[in-house]
């Protein structure tokens, strides 16, 4: 059953291949594709190419069969091509002609286009809801081993004084940063497309405003044309934003590789959390984060496939658009699940005690011995070369005591500050309004 | 003279391949470099590292060189290794020891952090002001070319009528779109790393929040170590930026391109702006759409080439980042001039007139008709059916006039609207705090 | 049953994540992993680690659990953690302790590491078969519409006479030389890794010329350190000779979707074989040819992913190298699938006769008149000048015939050179030595 | 002077945009332009296009042309848009009409093409003469440090005893698999497009065959269509293939840095070949390993560059194709500078002694003990349980001597066979067929 179908039947081999894994990626627009719906009946109802009791109707089956689209139990029958021809046979099995009054002043492009928007806007929430607990566990572990110090280094060699506060405070600061791409992210979707038709708008008299206002867009992708083009741009731009949060999460797990590292030794793990092997006792494979760090390396290279696939195409709707759901809809679980499995191991992480105090890393703290000198009136460069002659005399003495004060600093660590930017961001994302559209949408 | 240099003579090839390009790509961080030592300067003097007669001695020394800087007349000396060591020999030269006490509690580390934020904040300003006027073309061709009907595809096969009204408005749209990712990667870059020193702070007590305000950053990079990521990551979320913007150019050159194909034939230009041949009349090389079109797409890769180049860098500087700035740097002067030759083909273009009048195109007019018949009440399958019995009879009578009413529609493009979007976007840049602070350093 | 597992049981969530979608790619691996065991077990019996008879009892459960790993009837059973897993298991339940003593002298890194190339040294023979008959079709079309001109673009505005003959033969010369970096890939991949244990080799005395003659290797991975950084580079030039092929296909359909735009209407295709609409007579949408150009050009953007995936990984194995089957092994299915598509639309195109008759085509005969004079011994220039002065004054003459005579002109396609650079690049491969090699593994 | 030229001059600005820095690239194209003047001038005598007369005082005029080419010294001069165009302006301003009549039968693209043909197919040899002493050196520094042994790490974590033997061999062996990959390259690139025209042929008469045996081709790019889609193609797959050689140095330089790193502290350099700190005696940072990292990882992002810029583009030449050279070009340059640099760092490295004599390395021989039982006859899980009881109760005996004898390991580098590898590769290219046939071209 397919709505486009002419009397000839294709050809089998040609359905399978372009039909290809779109049901099973359709699924996931099960819901939105209900909401969409819902608003596109209410606005029709407006302009009366629907009456009130078509519309009532037609509405009251459409959340009906919202719950399913929620819990799995959705399905897109054998034959139905993709999940707006499986909602239409649906309404129209049950409620006969009035089901197929639904499809009027609208197009499957923009269905979809719709579609998308809203499972895009859902699952930038989502991720930030997965985000926020995993960068508050960061700044608790930094207030935690605030006093742990750890060599940082330059270069990979030996520099400075560094410690766990630091650590997970930075990571936690790369966060804010990483939703604020989100947030742009979250605008651009948060447009409605709906009543682009099939890019070119249409000849009935349709409120798209009123669907806008009804499935709780901040704003409306005016222009039919550019509504049609902000399929594939939708997706590059929150693909980059994942890519940011993605690309914090791999160079976290790379590091935490290398203090696992016997040479390096700053960390370790209760066994259940890594692999080992009992006749090495000093294994301890850091796997969950070798996969967190491949798994987020690959989402970066995510915006240039999308990229990739959408170049030089000229506008208007072309089918290879439907290709770019299939990388892009797994990578949001395969990112939650990341972050998840940070949070759990993080949560359980175990940092080595005094580890600057082994005379392999006296010489982190030589600047500041050269910076005490300077604060006691002695000029830098004068400083610089007596702690150096002691250096070559074998006669450099030190504190391992660390006295930084200023913001952001091993003695400073701003926590408060930081969370105060995360929460001036997520406060302008306004999901409360949205929720509170889509509720009104499904409940009264 | 390279400030970091031992007794021993590094070997000349190795200096050469690894000085590169820096001291070329460094010559355009001069004027931020000089901005940096000012609020350095007058940090300094407040913590007592500098006396206020040496903070003025320096401030006006450097304010001094502030000129040479904005007008292509700095140079780097030979044998001078970087900007950073430039600005330094010059204040030594001029002033003597006072010169080297401006070095105190910072590292080149924190140097090129801040020069680069300078750097990346003032291009994207100066990006949007190029991108505002095309911007407004485009809005007012939208206007102009209102009434000019064209056909729209899909697929690439003749689908529905369209205009030149929504054409020239989408791309407009799109830049709005462009503009909110520029405008979080401003936010990303407008935060203040200076005080990070060589990623893990100092034991000086010195006011970052008083250098952040001097240089009118927003805000500050708090955490050190995080600081020191930024590098890498604010080249990498502009550079993603930067391709959201070529892309819509990129778009609207292969549409130009298409167009102009003497298949279409829907558009002309003066020949000064394309290149012909005497013997082939209707050669009319788009070449200035083509080149466009190659910078752009060349651009959208450079998010995944800075990707590759930091990924699984463990956390700290490492001198890989140096070479960052090779192809991002000259990326805003291609994106600037590309946007200026968009422009200028855009501000001469010739529509083609009644496109749509041509038989060939008729039936781009049968959904149109489709809808006539339900808008007169005619049940949508059976008007497609009437319509589609016509024209299997070879007896399909249309009328090429459009009637759309709908918001982003031919009849109601909505220019109003899409520009009050695009203001709410430029509203939130605060360009105008910035150029207070920087006035305010340099000239009182 | 993980065969690393410690006494202390993993945590599920860990387990799930870590697992993955493995346990699926490695069904792909089962046969390779079989042809690697028996290998294996030849050899152990040659150094006395396994004796004769143990030996031929291994043998001979491993070729009876072959034909279910041909047949997808193969299962990897719930909690077991991968292929290799599974086959010890099975030999294990099946002959007790001597299944446990064919893991002797290897490491599950160098078992995954043969299965590999073994997978990848077979996927590149079936898509060079399914190559074959597409290269070949297009030569045979090449012949058949060697006559039907269509007009050649440069700066795609018309410009010179070209054939269909030209356009088929042009495509099928591509994939010569796309053969050729699939010939380099094979000649990579078609190394023995098998004895290089965990990446550092082992203290038995092991015969790995014997494996890999066994298994029809053409030669080692020498080094072990090599063979096992051989992961991951393996996949990446197996990736970019299928880029190599992605593109010249995605290009062939990109020119497919614009002559069957109406502005152009060169080609068509039987009804089956594209999608329409009932009211848009004209609507051909080349939906196929749009899914090959999208799954190529993803496949396109393969090797960056890869590349990225294993940028600036240390030396030795890591986790992170799982994943590169995820994209890689569906890649050549889809691939074959597009080719497949692509043979049966190429079958049934029609080219619409006398295109080039038509008067807005005449210019692109203008170089050929010039031609013709200078051929009589006009100056080339003047030639030009007399031919430009007929355009202008409207009088231009000309005639549609066109003799071409040189290699690889319209009058001139070279098939058979072409066909016979295709036949030295394939005799290089040495399928047939694999074949017998395999075949002996199996049977005797 | 622009030889397409119409009577309106363009503006200046859209001359100074399209010309862009192609004269500059062009430079690198000048020696290639002269031999395929040459070659077309000796075609076009025995064809009556030029008379022998005519021809020889073109071929001796550009012969004194070509030493300018290969020393610097030839310019193109202002206002001269491009090699082309210098060259046969050259010729014209020497000779007058004659040189005129060159340009008979070909067009610029086909001259850009053979061009960049040449152009690849020189610095493909002139790669691989860089590579080969680098090869050398590795193999030769494998068999002087096949003693030394360094601890070998899976997941980043102590694995097993490995030396640096094996290290160097690797990296040696990996170069064989890189060079492949340049042969297919080089077997691509070395086929003529001359005579292709604008890509579509033309009517006279030329003898291709003739051109390419000059040229010292191995074969001709046939269909015309297809030498000018070998355009983008060509750049490409030679880019795929220096991202190869780049990787294996990429990678090389990670285990440097990381070797360097005082935690691993496996290696050291000359102080002239780092760069350090008086105060910091440990430092000895790494910036030759950092920059060759960074500069190979830019050229792995190379070919994904090139494939956005070709992608959708229908066949037929393209101006975007112009901007191809600007990155492809210098990448030669730069991989050629990285493998000196690391041949230079190589040479002089100093490996430290009896590394894994350290006890915290001693459970790298705990699978060592194992396999010594294994090999007295105890049966594998024996073993293992055994020697992990004696490493739980505290009572681990080892011996660090390494028996390992099989090919590729420890104690049997393979270095002959590996470097009969690489000779049997290289002996593939032919370049002496390529130099005799150049020699002859400009000297006879």
């Amino acid at each position: 059953m397919k709505l486009w179908q002419k009397d000839i039947a294709s050809l089998q081999e040609v359905e399978t291949f372009t039909v290809g894994k779109d049901r099973e990626m359709d699924l996931l627009l099960a819901p939105y594709d209900v909401l969409g719906n819902i608003a596109h009946a209410e606005m029709l109802a407006t302009i009366g190419l629907l009456t009130v009791q078509e519309k009532d109707i037609l509405v009251k089956e459409l959340r009906s069969i919202y719950p399913s689209t929620q819990n799995n139990s959705f399905v897109i029958q054998d034959g139905v091509e993709d999940i707006h021809s499986q909602i239409e046979f649906l309404l129209t099995q049950k409620l006969g002609e009035v089901g197929k009054k639904i499809h009027a002043a609208r197009s499957r492009n923009d269905q979809v286009l719709v579609d998308l928007k809203l499972f895009l806007r859902s699952e930038i929430e989502t991720l930030v809801n997965t985000i926020i607990p995993f960068f508050e566990l960061l700044q608790q572990q930094s207030e935690t081993f605030k006093s742990d110090l750890l060599p940082g280094y330059t270069h990979l060699q030996l520099a400075m004084p560094s410690s766990f506060g630091l650590w997970f405070g930075a990571y936690a600061e790369g966060l804010v940063d990483d939703v604020i791409t989100l947030q742009s992210a979250y605008k651009i979707v948060n447009k409605n497309p709906l009543g682009s038709a099939a890019g070119y708008g249409s000849s009935f008299p349709i409120n798209r405003s009123l669907t806008a206002q009804l499935l709780g867009f901040e704003n409306l992708n005016y222009n039919v044309v550019y509504a049609q083009m902000g399929r594939g741009k939708a997706e590059r731009i929150t693909a980059q934003a994942l890519a940011n949060v993605a690309d914090t999460l791999a160079r976290l797990s790379m590091d935490m590789c290398l203090y696992l590292n016997q040479n390096f030794d700053f960390v370790s793990f209760p066994a259940e959390l890594t692999t080992g092997s009992s006749i090495m006792p000093h294994k301890k494979n850091p796997d969950v984060f070798e996969l967190i760090r491949s798994h987020c390396n690959r989402i970066k290279a995510l915006p240039n496939e999308i990229t990739m696939m959408t170049t030089n195409l000229p506008s208007g709707y072309h089918r290879d658009l439907q290709l770019l759901k299939e990388h892009l809809f797994p990578a949001f679980k395969t990112l939650k699940d990341c972050i998840a499995m940070a949070t759990l191991m993080l949560s359980n992480i175990t940092v080595k005690q005094n580890i600057v105090a082994d005379a392999k890393y006296q010489y982190i703290f030589s600047v500041e011995e050269v910076n005490k000198l300077v604060l006691q009136g002695v000029p830098f460069r004068d400083a610089y070369k007596q702690i150096g002659r002691g250096i070559e005399a074998g006669k450099f003495e030190y504190s391992s005591a660390v006295n930084h004060t200023h913001e952001g600093s091993i003695g400073n660590l701003c926590t408060k500050e930081i969370k105060a930017m995360m929460d001036t961001t997520l406060s302008t994302f306004g999901f409360e309004k949205v929720h509170e559209a889509i509720k009104k949408l499904v409940n009264y």
